[in-house]
Order: C-alpha cells, then sequence, then structure tokens
C-alpha cells in the first residue's frame, strides 16, 4: 500500500537495524483516516473469503482491525494479554514468549465468541519473528475456527515471521514489507 | 444514547451491584457499526468546542475513541499503561491506582504529541471511582493541554467519578448511566 510505505518514510524513525518507530501515526498518536483506508485495503484484499470475524492482539492492532472489521460488516475480537493462566472452563489460553522483548504472556479468548463455524482474519500492527500471530493461530485453532488469512500493516521481511506463516499456507497480506532498514535508512521489498 | 441502553439490556450481564459485563460488545468482542455510531453521537455533542484531539486509556475505550476522532477528523492519542516508571525527558507519567481492581500502573504520554494548544476530548469505555479519568486529566495537565469534555459509554452512576469531574467544571457525557443494578437488575437513570 503506497499511502502506508510513504508515511513511513515521511513520519517513521528506523532507530536502529531492528527497532521502527511509528508512534505518530499507529501506536501511540494514530491516524484515524489513514486507519480507515487501511482497514478499506484489507476489506477488499480478504473479501470472497466468507470471513466471519476480526481478530487482533490487544493494543496496538485494534485500530486498523476495528476499521477492518467495521468495512467488512462483522465483529472484532480482542486477543487478551494476561500476566499469568487463569482457570476458567470459557476460556481458551496460550503462552506467548516475546524474544525480542524477553517477555511473556498468557493470550486469551473466550469460547463464548469463537467456534468451529468460524473463519477468522487476523490483523496487527508488526509481522516480526511471528510469536504473536503463531500464538493468535493456535489459540483460534483451540476454539476450532478457521484462520482465513493474516493482515499486517508492517512487515520486517529480513525477519522470519513472514516465511513461517506462508510455510504453514497461510495467506499473509503485509501492506509495507520492508527489506532492509538502519539508523535514518527504510528500504522496501517493492 | 437509547440504542446503547438497550444493548446493554439485551446483551450486557450484571453479575452484581458492582459488575456489568459487556464482553460481548464492547470489550472482548466489540461491535464496530455500534463504535462508529458512538463516535458519531460524541462528535456531535462535543463539536464547536474547538477540540483538536481524542485521548484514551489503552485498551478497551480505543475503539469508541478511534470512531470519534475519525468522525472529527482529528488524531487519537492511545494513554499508555506501563508497569513501572520509565526515566525519559520525553515522557510524562503519573501513577493510576484502582481501588477496585486493587492494582496500580504509570499511565504515560510523549511530550511529542499533546502541547498547550491542544484542546482534548477524553473517551473512556467505564466510569465509575474516576481514578482513569482522574489520571488522563492530570497526565494531559502536565502537557499543559486543554481538558475539554469527557465521553463516558457506560457510567456506574452510584459510585462518584460522574459528581468528582463535575465539581471539578468538566463536561461529563455518558451515553448509559446506570442508577442501580444487581444480578440480572440493570436501572437507567433517564
Amino acid at each position: 500500500m503506497k499511502e502506508l510505505q510513504n508515511r513511513i518514510l515521511q513520519d517513521g524513525i528506523a532507530v536502529n537495524s531492528d527497532i521502527l518507530k511509528v508512534d505518530s501515526f499507529i501506536n501511540h498518536q494514530v491516524d484515524p483516516a489513514l486507519m480507515l483506508r487501511i482497514g478499506q485495503e484489507f476489506a477488499d484484499h480478504f473479501k470472497d473469503r466468507g470471513i466471519t470475524k476480526v481478530a487482533t492482539i490487544e493494543s496496538s492492532g485494534i485500530a486498523p482491525a476495528l476499521m477492518t472489521a467495521q468495512c467488512m460488516g462483522i465483529p472484532l475480537i480482542i486477543l487478551k494479554k494476561q500476566p499469568s493462566r487463569i482457570l476458567n472452563d470459557n476460556l481458551y489460553q496460550t503462552e506467548v514468549t516475546s524474544f525480542t522483548k524477553g517477555t511473556s504472556y498468557e493470550l486469551t479468548l473466550s469460547s463464548s465468541f469463537v467456534d468451529e463455524s468460524d473463519h477468522v482474519l487476523i490483523i496487527d500492527d508488526f509481522l516480526a519473528n511471528g510469536e504473536a500471530a503463531t500464538g493468535a493461530i493456535r489459540l483460534l485453532r483451540k476454539a476450532h475456527a478457521t484462520v482465513a488469512g493474516i493482515g499486517i500493516l508492517i512487515e520486517k521481511s529480513f525477519q522470519p515471521g513472514h516465511e513461517k506463516l506462508v510455510e504453514q499456507g497461510f495467506d499473509v497480506y503485509a501492506l509495507a514489507r520492508i527489506r532492509r532498514m538502519d539508523t535514518g535508512v527504510i528500504e522496501f521489498l517493492s
């Protein structure tokens, strides 16, 4: 998506070869009009797949995921991060470890909102090693739902997340694919 | 807002005299079309106040706040919860203690995104004791911004948050004001 790539070049800050700050329009300050056009782009790409729900991981994926759900006319499910396992028959949980951040959390989904009839589109802001997306997929499988696609705003294509997900047969659609970055330098794949 | 009140009566679950579950349309599963109409309602109520930004506390206020910002054509600021104080010249922080949950966190705002020229509308899902809203106000004051109003989806009017904020001179607009609740019973003020 050319608009997002241009916005990243204009307002994103490549701190080093690994950290890209998009605080001014995605993560901390959010541009709602851009989020709506991102939602339209995902809705268009993933139309005609029988998608019944959009899911995202709290909290920085909520804005683009909400706009995607709004454009598709379907509910949004926010997968919740809990610090520790909760014993509850009505909850699915799976542990997600972020190697980048050195933290882990329990990703949580109520069994009331997703079942075997659901075809779920996962939306998230970043894809790097794929830990969060893989956790979301595991959780949706526990609910016997079908993962119908994965929509990503910004992919660090030099990290293995994209390849891992494509190898498993998922349709991964990333709006901005970064081939290489370094302090002050951002290069896209196409 | 009659639509929200009816939805609470239909899909909300009053667990006891204090806990209202709205997991199926606001907190965990989110109805984007309802969020858009809530955003339109807030945008209409707070129009002509010179509002420059919408702010919310992550994460359950993000959906209605994003739609409000979209309807008003202005940016959204997500005030971040950090477990502990971060030493950084470019950050404002304030500690918020939730007596209900028995937890506390540092509410965080980058100085890059709000300044003395800003008139900020705070949007949140719940108002009970007003701890979160008061924390957001303190944080926006550190940034020398003006708090132009407070929009709340669901207010527990039997708790002191509303009164505390109105006493300080704030315009608090709550879409559903609960006078009394108990297991299976929800009564609105009007």
